[in-house]
C-alpha cells in the first residue's frame, strides 16, 4: 500500500521502475531499448524465431510486449552466422518489440544428448543430428549478443526433480561461478547492432530453501539487471515451488525485475504473482491450444467436447482476441475435429490474449490495491468450468 | 475488341456483366447478392469450411472475392444439421464475401469408396469412417441450399482419364439427365437464408470433342446461371485440355459465366483465359504452398534449396502480400526447415496473393486490349527462374 516509482537506469541496461506494490505483488514498468513492458507480464514463447502458429503482426495486435527466443535452438538451426548476417534475431524474425533468450541451458539438460558437465562448460549432442556442440557461460554470452536480445540470461545447470541436496548443492555452487563468468564476459563484450542488452541470473538450489537462499544472495552479491527463478516447475508438488518461489522472492532486491521461469497453469501466475514475481514465460497456451484446449475467463474448455458440437457462443464472451470476436465454438470444434491448420492458429491467439489479460487484469488490481480479492475470485471462475466439464 | 456490356438479371439469380473482350478472352463483372466477382477471377478453396492456414480476415486483405466450400466434405463432416443450424456455411464460417459449393460428384469418385453409379444417383462409403451415403442430382440441391451457397453446382459423373468413348458418352448422357433433374429441383426450392442462389451446369465428355460440344449444347438448351467445364486436368496432356475448353467456350453463351473446375498452374489459367475462362479454383497454390514452393512473378521458388539460405530478398519483390512485405527468403526457409507452422500460413498466403494478382492483371491486359502480348510476356517471365532453379 506504498508507492515508491524509482529508476536507477544509469547503472543499469535495462530500467525497472516499481510503481505499486500491494502486499508483495508488484505492478512495475520495464524500459528497454526496444519498448516499454507493463508488469506483470506473460512472455510468448517462440523457441525457433517463431510463436507458434502466430504471425508477428497478431502478437501486436494481441498486445504482447516481449517474447522469448531460445539460444539452443537457433545456435542449431537456423545459427548465429545467418542470424548475424540478418542483422540479428529481431531483424532476422521482423519483431521490432523486446526479445528475451533463454541461455539454452536448460534445453542442453533436457533436450540434447548430454555428454558431460564439467567446471568448463557442458558438452552435448544436438537433438537434430547427433552433432557435437559445447556450451560455456562466454559462449553463451556471445551467442546472445549475436542474436541481439534484449534480456540475456546465465548459462545454468538446471536441476531435476527429485534432487539430492548434496547434489543440488554443488550444482548450484557451480551454477553461481558460471553466472560469475557470464557476468565478466557480458562486461568485456558490447552489443552488435546499437541496442542495449540486459543480463539476468538464474537462482537455482532446487527445493532446499536454504541452498535458493544461499544462492539468491550470491547473485545479488555479483549485481545483475534482473533475477529469474530456475529449477522449478519440473515435477515438484505446487506448494513447494511457491514456497521456493517466496524463499527468492523475499531477498530480491525490490528495484529489479523477477522472472519465474517456465511457469505455468494460469493459477500458477496468479499465486506467484502474489509471492512478488513480475514475468512469466510458458509454452502451455499455444501447446494446450494446438491440442483444442482453450483457457476462459471461466475456465478450461476441451473443445473436442461433444458438448460444443451446437454451441454458437464465442470461446470466451469477455475476449477481445480475433478468434473470441470472429468465431463460435461449433465452428472452433468442427476445425479440430477436421484437422485444420487454422484450428491451431485460432486456438493460439486466443490462449495468448487470455495469458496476456490475465497479467494486465492482475497489474490493475495490484494498483486498485485490491490483488488479494480479485485473485480468489478469479481463481474460483477459473475452477468452475473445470467442474462442469466432467460431466 | 468490341464492347458489349450487358446484364439480364431478371432471369437469372445471379448477374454476369461482359465488359469487354479481346479476342476470346473475357473481361466481366458477375454479381450475386453478398458481392461482385470481377472475372477473371480465381476462387481459393476452402474445402471444409476454412482455406488450408488462411485465416478470413487474411483472405480479405488478399482482395479473395469468391471461395470454395465443398459439399461432400462439409456433408460428411459437420453435417448439414448443424450448418443449417449455424445459418448456413457463410455464417458458421464467418465469411460474408460469395462462396461457390462444388457438388460432391468429384469426390464422391475421387476420394470415397463408390459402391455404385445407377441412374438414381451414386452410393458411396465416406473416407472418413466407411458409412453408407447416397447422393442424387435431387439431394446434393437440396444440401446446397442448406449451405446456402452463393453458386450451387449440379451433380455430374467426373470421368477419368483415358476414359473409352462408348463410356464417355453414356457417362455424359446420365450427367445431362442429373443436370436437369438438378434444374428441376432447384426451381422446385428456394434459398433458406433470404440471399439467391445460382446453379451452374458442369459439361464432361473426357477427351472427346464431339461428346463436349453436345454436351454443351444440351446444357445451354436447359440453360443454367453459368456454365463449368469438368473432367480436364485429370491427367490428360496439357494442348487436348486447351483444345476441349476451346470446343466448349465456342458454344457457349457470351452472356454466362465459364467456370473451368480444378485447373491449375499459372500456364494453365493464362492459356485457358486467352480459350475465354471465367472462373477458376485449383488447390495448387496453398497445397504447393505447404510444400514450400512459392510462385513468383519471376517464376517458381522452392524455398527449401540452399539458395535461399542466406537470401534477404523477400519471396517476391513486386509482390504486395504481408509475406512479402514483411519476411525475408532466409526467414522463411529456416520456418520450413523448423517446421513451424507458420511457415504454412506465410506461404498460403503469398500463393494466393500471386493468383489474385495473376487473374486481376490479366483482366487489366484484357480491358487494355493487350492479352496476348501480356501473357507470352507473362509465360516468359514464369519460366524464367524455373530453369534458374534446376542449376
Amino acid at each position: 500500500m506504498f508507492d515508491f516509482p524509482f529508476a536507477i537506469g544509469y547503472l543499469w541496461a535495462l530500467t525497472f521502475t516499481l510503481i505499486h506494490t500491494d502486499g508483495r505483488a508488484r505492478a512495475g514498468m520495464i524500459l528497454t531499448d526496444r519498448g516499454e513492458i507493463p508488469t506483470p507480464i506473460f512472455m510468448p514463447v517462440g523457441t525457433q524465431g517463431a510463436v507458434k502458429a502466430v504471425e508477428q503482426r497478431e502478437l501486436d495486435e494481441l498486445g504482447a510486449r516481449i517474447i522469448l527466443g531460445n539460444t539452443y535452438h537457433l545456435y542449431l538451426r537456423p545459427g548465429p552466422a545467418l542470424i548475424e548476417k540478418a542483422g540479428g534475431l529481431h531483424t532476422f524474425m521482423n519483431w521490432n518489440g523486446p526479445i528475451l533468450t533463454d541461455s539454452g541451458g536448460y534445453q542442453v539438460f533436457s533436450l540434447s544428448d548430454l555428454r558431460g558437465i564439467s567446471e568448463e562448460g557442458v558438452d552435448f549432442k544436438s537433438h537434430l543430428d547427433g552433432s557435437a556442440h559445447k556450451f560455456t557461460p562466454e559462449k553463451v554470452i556471445d551467442l546472445q549478443r549475436v542474436l541481439g536480445s534484449d534480456i540475456m540470461m546465465v548459462l545454468d545447470e538446471c536441476t531435476p526433480y527429485p534432487c539430492e541436496e548434496r547434489y543440488a548443492i554443488e550444482s548450484n555452487e557451480m551454477t553461481m561461478r558460471w553466472a560469475g563468468r557470464c557476468k565478466n564476459m557480458f562486461e568485456r563484450t558490447r552489443p552488435l547492432y546499437g541496442k542495449n542488452q540486459a543480463l539476468f541470473a538464474i537462482v537455482q538450489g532446487s527445493t532446499y530453501a536454504s541452498i535458493r537462499e544461499a544462492s539468491t544472495i550470491a547473485l545479488v552479491d555479483m549485481g545483475f539487471d534482473g533475477y529469474a527463478i530456475g529449477g522449478l516447475s519440473v515435477g515438484e508438488p505446487t506448494d513447494i515451488m511457491y514456497e521456493m518461489t517466496e524463499v527468492c522472492t523475499t531477498i530480491l532486491p525490490q528495484d529489479r525485475p523477477r522472472y519465474l521461469m517456465g511457469v505455468g497453469t494460469p493459477e500458477n501466475l496468479l499465486e506467484s504473482i502474489e509471492c512478488g514475481i513480475d514475468m512469466f514465460d510458458c509454452v502451455l497456451p499455444t501447446r494446450n491450444g494446438r491440442n483444442g484446449l482453450f483457457f476462459t475467463q471461466r475456465g478450461k474448455i476441451n473443445i473436442r467436447n461433444a458438448a460444443y458440437a451446437e454451441d454458437f457462443n464465442p470461446i470466451d464472451e469477455e475476449c477481445e482476441c480475433y478468434t473470441c470476436r470472429t468465431f463460435t465454438r461449433a465452428y472452433i470444434r468442427h476445425l479440430f475435429k477436421a484437422r485444420e491448420i487454422m484450428a491451431l492458429q485460432l486456438a493460439s491467439i486466443h490462449n495468448l490474449a487470455f495469458y496476456l489479460w490475465l497479467c494486465n487484469s492482475a497489474r490493475q488490481a495490484i494498483l486498485n490495491d485490491c490483488y488479494r480479492v480479485w485473485k480468489s475470485e478469479r481463481l474460483n471462475s477459473l475452477s468452475a468450468e473445470v467442474a462442469e466439464l466432467t460431466l
